[in-house]
Order: C-alpha cells, then structure tokens, then sequence
C-alpha cells in the first residue's frame, strides 16, 4: 500500500531540512512538487521519479500523487518552508479524503517567518501574525481588513507573497494600510532567498519600506511596538517588562 | 574567539532537528539552556558541559553564555521549538550587544504552529495569528486585546502557554473572549506532547475548548470561518476560492 508525504524543505538549503523530511525524501518512490522547488532537490536524488508541474496545477499535482499512492507508490510532495503555511497538506488532506484514502503524513519544515528572522536577528520574538499579500485565492478586501488587524492588535506583522509578477504594487498598498494606523518610523525588515544564493536582509523604516528591492523570495516584516534596531538586528523584546529593559 | 548559537531545538525529537541545528550541537563546547530543554538532549551529549537553570532565569543564562563565549568557548543556547518565537534570540542578542559581542548565530527550528499543525492535519494554511497567553511579560489586557483583533480579523488563532500553573483560567478567559466574536461552533483542535511521549490530539468546538485536558505543553488551534473537520483532521483551506471547494 503506498503513502503520501507532504513535506515541508524549509528555504531550500540541505541544512535546513529536518531529519524527518530527509529521511522521507530519501526513502519515497516519487518526490512531486512545484517546478521551482523540485529545482532545488532534483540534484540531490537523481534516482527518485519525478512529478513536477507549475504554478496553479496544484490541484492536479495533489490527485496525481494520490493516484501514485492509491496504486502502491510511496510518494513525497514538497513545498517550500512548512508543509502546513501556505503549503499543500489541506489541499492533499482534502483530495485524499475524497477517496477515502487516509495514509497521509505531514511532515513540518521551517517557515520563512523563522528562517527569515533567524537572519534579521529576533524580530518575532512576541506575538505575531502572518499574512499573505496574494490574492489568487482571498479576496483583496479580506487581506486589507486583516492588515488593520494586525496593526490594531499591535502584533509583529510577517508577510508572504509581498509581491510577484501581476502584483507589484500589493506590498506598496499594504504599506499604506498600515501607515494608517502605524508610524512612519516603525521598524521594518526584509530577508530575502534566505539559504539560498543572492541570500539578503535589510532593516529600515515602515516608510522606506515600499522603496526596498522585494521580490516573490522576500519576507517582510513588521515589528510592533517595542521593536527595536540593535547594532543592525532587528529585535522585539520577549515582552513588555522585559529584565533588560526594565533595569534601563 | 567564541561564538553563542542560539539553537531552535523543535519540538525535541531528536529526528524533528535540522541538519544545521545537530551541527551546532556537535561542534559547541557548552550546551546551555532552560532545564526542561537540557533534559531533552542531555544524553544524546555526554561529552560536552552543560549550563542549565530554571524559569526566570533567562538573563542570567544569556550572561553566562556571553561570558563563556568572550572566553573563547562555543556555546550552544537551546530553545524549545524556534529560537526567536518565544524563544531565547532576542534576549541573547541584547546581552551581547551591550558588550560589543557579535558573533551571535539564530539557527532557526520547528516552531509548535508548525509541529502541532501537521499532527492535527492543516489548520494553519492560511492567514494566523500566534498569541502566548503568558502574562509575565505582557500585561493581560494586552493579551485580550490581541485575541480580539484575531477574532475580528477571522485569522485562525494559534495559542502558546494556554495554561500552566498558576495560570490556569487564562484558557478559559481565552475562549469567553473569543466566543464574544467567533461562533461556539467554531472548530478548534489541540495538540499535546508532539513529538514527545504522550503524544495526543483532539478537534472540538471552541465552546467545548475549555472542557479539554490542556497544559503547558500543549498548543491550541482555533480555525478561520472556513475551517473543517475532515476524518478526523482539521483542515483550513488554502483560501477562500479554493478549486475543490469551488467544484462542490
């Protein structure tokens, strides 16, 4: 009987991968996945088969690796970051469970919010949320109502998909949103191809925000309240009455 | 020259560690860290030292491992979960800063969003919110606050420290506050002890969120208004014109 992985590979880099996720990949038939992320792991298993596809064929991409399963393949579909955060386990869970077939694993890798920070210093060191800026999937008005939220709530603010070709201008809109409510010098931070080549970070102000070069491999974030600039990491205290700052 | 890696540890499974993580590990001289953690990878090192206390006291441990890196040694700081959500990254770095010391590396872990999740399905893939609801850094109607604007902003809520001794009823307090928002039927599901013996989980309602065995080492999930329980699995879909939900 096969089995289906969804495993999360974290930004890419082999060091990065979870002795778990390794050892799914090392032991499946079939490694599936989208093209780009295959691109990253294709080198390493040159025995495996592959089933690789683009972007919007995910659906697709689940029912061929439950096809694979259903006909005894053990089958290993990767996504960047966790498989769980933007990832493809609730579409795999949902197209598997349409047939009944239950064997499923989620396996968990490092998403850009901690890969990201790891290399900006600590910035979501307290509470925080993730939003995504696509709108492929979420109305507009959805993501502009939880950007407000989110700033409200003085929460630190992580963004995914901060913008791609067709959406330029989401991360120049969101800024605007926030800057309703936030100050212009609030801390902001970028990390971007974390793990990969090109690997780069900047910190700046909420303002300066929308003049940085983001990409699609950027994450950006946005501290809260009590975030701070130190010796050019971006930290957010543990908490409000944090020892350090309480004996300043 | 000493160097402190700061060393998110995930859920402490040893095969849920990162390539990159193990390294730190086996290379340090110093393994430092909140006891409970240190319990977690103590045999698995026997060769190295040890430097371990006990809740409150996270600043002094960073002094100890700044002073033992400026004497040259290579500490490892572990952390449960990731190392900069609720972890010991951003403390570590101020210590450092204020002595000049630099060489401060965060290797990023699973965090329980992420290691929770996979074992209650996908109830994190999309838009969240992570709120602790420890108040001994944060004042508690900060808490409230942050449940409120996740609630409105029908992000799905993931809870770190629901409760532990002394703090008991801030589950409970939670959930009041978020039923002012959100339906009783909302799903809700907990995953306790990942990766660790007496791993367990359950899905509910948030109404009957509080009647559950929760403790401090479990993690909570509240879903979005599109969450479902599937056999047995709580899954958040992509987004909200996701195609299998369209085709229905």
């Amino acid at each position: 009987m096969g089995k289906i992985y969804v495993v999360g590979i974290g930004p890419g880099k082999e060091e990065m991968l979870t002795a778990q996720a390794r050892e799914a990949l090392r032991s499946c038939d079939v490694i599936a996945g989208y093209k780009t992320y295959i691109s990253l792991v294709r080198d390493r298993y040159p025995e495996k088969d592959i089933y690789e596809n683009g972007m919007r064929g995910e659906e697709e991409r689940c029912r061929r690796c439950l096809s694979m399963a259903m006909s005894g393949k053990k089958v290993a579909l990767i996504c960047s970051g966790d498989a769980g955060i933007y990832g493809m386990a609730a579409l795999m869970l949902e197209v598997a469970a349409e047939e009944g077939f239950t064997d499923v694993e989620i396996i968990p890798g490092i998403t850009a919010a901690s890969s990201g920070a790891a290399i900006l210093g600590a910035p979501v060191n307290h509470d925080f949320c993730v939003i995504s800026l696509s709108d492929l999937l979420t109305p507009w008005q959805q993501i502009e109502r939880r950007l407000r939220c989110a700033a409200e709530g003085d929460f630190v603010i992580v963004i995914y998909n901060p913008c791609s070709r067709g959406r330029a201008e989401h991360l120049r809109r969101a800024c605007e949103i926030l800057r309703e409510i936030l100050p212009a010098d609030r801390i902001a931070g970028f990390a971007k191809n974390v793990g990969r080549e090109g690997e780069t970070r900047g910190i700046c102000s909420l303002a300066k925000l929308p003049e940085q070069e983001i990409d699609m491999f950027t994450t950006v974030f946005i501290g809260n309240s009590e975030t701070k600039a130190v010796d050019g990491r971006m930290i957010t205290p543990r908490g409000y009455g944090d020892p350090i700052r309480r004996s300043k």
